[in-house]
């Protein structure tokens, strides 16, 4: 097992990126879908940005370095990876705030329907910004399990929205199938990316995709709380309107008008000043995936947790696996149902294997393939099998929960 | 004027605070109100979070660093100087996500109301604000001017929302006054104070005010783009409900259920994932406005201003002031009208004397005191006297207008 793993990292096209990241000694980090690690570029760009261009530049820098145009240099970085033209990407706020603003401008755009549909155990903050919406008599929340999701389009519903690689088993949506759908029933279709986005190669537009959202602090790497994404398809940019209407989506925003006007294309998107420490942070992480490729990345993952299932039936452990099997169902992750998942997960921390736990029983392990050796999947296994033969996890210490784990 | 300006220094108990910013050479920095200038302790601080707790402690750190508090804690460092008590403020979002929030919220408590009243000439992104929620159907926007907002507030106004100092003028609303006034008719009132917190000694509870949302990159130094704040009166905490209920406002975001169920106190203030790099940015320079103490800022702010009038008297420089001349209606800083701001304003910026000119006619320059000395003063003075004594601000370069300024 370690020698086979010895000689997959020796053969694998990737292994020289892990030096572009700064990684902890004595960890095998496998939260990656969580919060991506630290690309080693990452904190010389923000020395620069906080000593050079705040603290030198001060004001100017809004035009010198180009902070004002940041949102849409990142937005148009991003948009390759997920199958989008770079004017219909545009770097803003968090995930749900975007959520916000594209489930309302879908809405917007269809007058006299008011269904948000979903699938009940969607990602938490996408069910709950339908809510919020709900909440102001402006949209109704329908769930319906991924496998009625296409029985439940009917004429009330304006949005369908899914998160494309789910959160917690890493099934993969029928992108394309179920835009089809939605489309034949006359909705919209809203694709959160949030656990695909750098890790699987998304093609928004060749599903014929209307709107997405994703995030920029998992497989992106743009540090803690980084800004997130919005992509609005040319086709709609013109009509849509959504009702965060701050001043930088403004059509002239240094013109000072006391009445709103929405900017032009994926600009009216922005509502607030952009926030630049994170912006610029993103924009390493972002450019350093584009360098590696995410074809790549998908194919090195796959490879990955492939081989981590491989390990451990050699090792002997057989644990409910919850995600897709099949690899084409699969996102960038590996999870497992046991009752006493939070245990297992800290004992695994204690012994420096970072994976994270769901509730209520969930075990998740991310394949961050950027950073990731064979020879990590081996150890993992090995740590995986050593902690539930050993019982070690039902030691006191592992079993209390944190706030965040 | 010089030796005047020099034996204020002498005198000046602040004057050893500017060792703890970074300033570049050359440079008097008269847009302190724009973006405030870079702590020096900030660098440092940022590398820590970056190498240590993101790249060193990875996921672990929202336990272990407290990132999952930021929010609050860096809240409750502004509460003071805002007058406020440290449950009542949060610091996340922009300013104009944080006035969405707030202006809908206010809706929510008063049923049957719609309008929301404010000035004409307000900063744009509150007036669009409004009517982001005005094209929802949920509000009513209603401008009137300063000196007949007291007679516009009848039965169908939900929330006076003004900004505390005016962003172009500098004038100053009596803030206890308007409150009052607000809640005689029966409406509830949110501040803006993004011009006034950190330079001006705000007393949120003393005047009974019930929301308030502020600027985090302005008097408080957080870096350009840093996140706001938001300010919930503890009386309001338990009904109010805003529209963006994203997953970190949630009662137990980390039980991952269906079903939005708002945090206690101020924290359904929240949404997304908080921006971890901004709040550790903000909170370095909330800490050094602490520590300085806002009463001492805003007696110095004063100070200066009225010894750069002295100067530009002594100079024989006439210019048309619009800022309130009564030192108690103005926060920290004055504008002046001409025709040809802009260029003005270039032609100082040339010299190295950086203020910022607003649309159309407007030569702002503000007075941040934790960083400047009356030395300033008395140069900026002259520079501006020599600009318009040589008219050399006719020149073709400095009448081509940039995006920013």
């Amino acid at each position: 097992m370690h020698e086979d793993a010895r000689q997959r990292d020796a053969a694998d096209p990737l292994a020289d990126y892990r030096e572009r990241f700064i990684l902890p000694e004595g960890v095998i980090y496998l939260d990656g879908n969580s919060l991506g690690a630290l690309p080693r570029a990452t904190p010389d760009r923000l020395a620069e940005v906080v000593r050079g261009e705040w603290g030198e530049g001060l004001i100017r820098s809004w035009n010198s370095a180009g902070w004002i145009d940041l949102p849409q240099r990142v937005g148009a970085k991003i948009a390759p990876l997920i199958g989008a033209e770079p004017e219909e990407v545009i770097a803003c706020d968090s995930t749900s705030v975007n959520l916000f603003k594209l489930i309302a401008g879908a809405l917007s755009l269809k007058p006299g329907r008011k269904v948000v549909l979903s699938e009940p155990g969607n990602f938490p903050t996408d069910l709950y910004m339908i809510d919020g919406l709900e909440k102001q008599g402006l949209a109704q929340r329908r769930l319906a399990p991924r496998n009625e999701l296409v029985g439940a389009l009917d004429d009330d519903v304006a949005v369908l929205l899914l998160t494309h690689a789910h959160y917690k088993t890493g099934e993969l949506f029928d992108m394309a199938a179920l835009t089809r759908a939605a489309h034949d029933a006359g909705a919209l279709v809203l694709w959160d990316l949030s656990h695909s986005c750098g890790a699987y190669p998304v093609d928004l537009n060749g599903c014929g995709a209307d709107f997405a959202v994703g995030c920029g602090y998992k497989y992106l790497c743009g540090g803690p709380g980084a800004p997130a994404f919005a992509y609005v398809a040319r086709r709609h940019q013109q009509a849509l309107r959504q009702p965060l209407t701050g001043w930088m989506g403004h059509s002239a925003p240094f013109e000072f008008s006391d009445d709103y006007s929405p900017a032009s294309g994926v600009d009216q998107m922005l509502c607030g000043t952009p926030p630049i420490l994170g912006l610029a942070a993103l924009e390493v992480g972002v450019d350093l995936v584009t360098q590696i490729g995410v074809e790549r990345l998908y194919a090195k993952s796959q490879a990955l947790s492939e081989f981590f299932r491989h390990c451990l039936s050699e090792l002997g452990v057989s644990l409910d696996v919850v995600s897709p099997t099949d690899l084409a169902q699969r996102g960038s992750q590996l999870s497992f149902r046991h009752r006493d998942a939070f245990a297992l997960c800290q004992a695994l921390i204690a012994r420096g294997v970072i994976g994270d736990f769901r509730d209520p029983d969930i075990l998740r392990l991310g394949f961050a393939p950027a950073y990731l050796r064979f020879a990590d999947m081996a150890e993992a296994a090995r740590h995986l099998a050593e902690v539930l033969d050993s019982g070690e996890w039902r030691r006191a210490e592992f079993s209390e929960r944190a706030a965040v784990t």
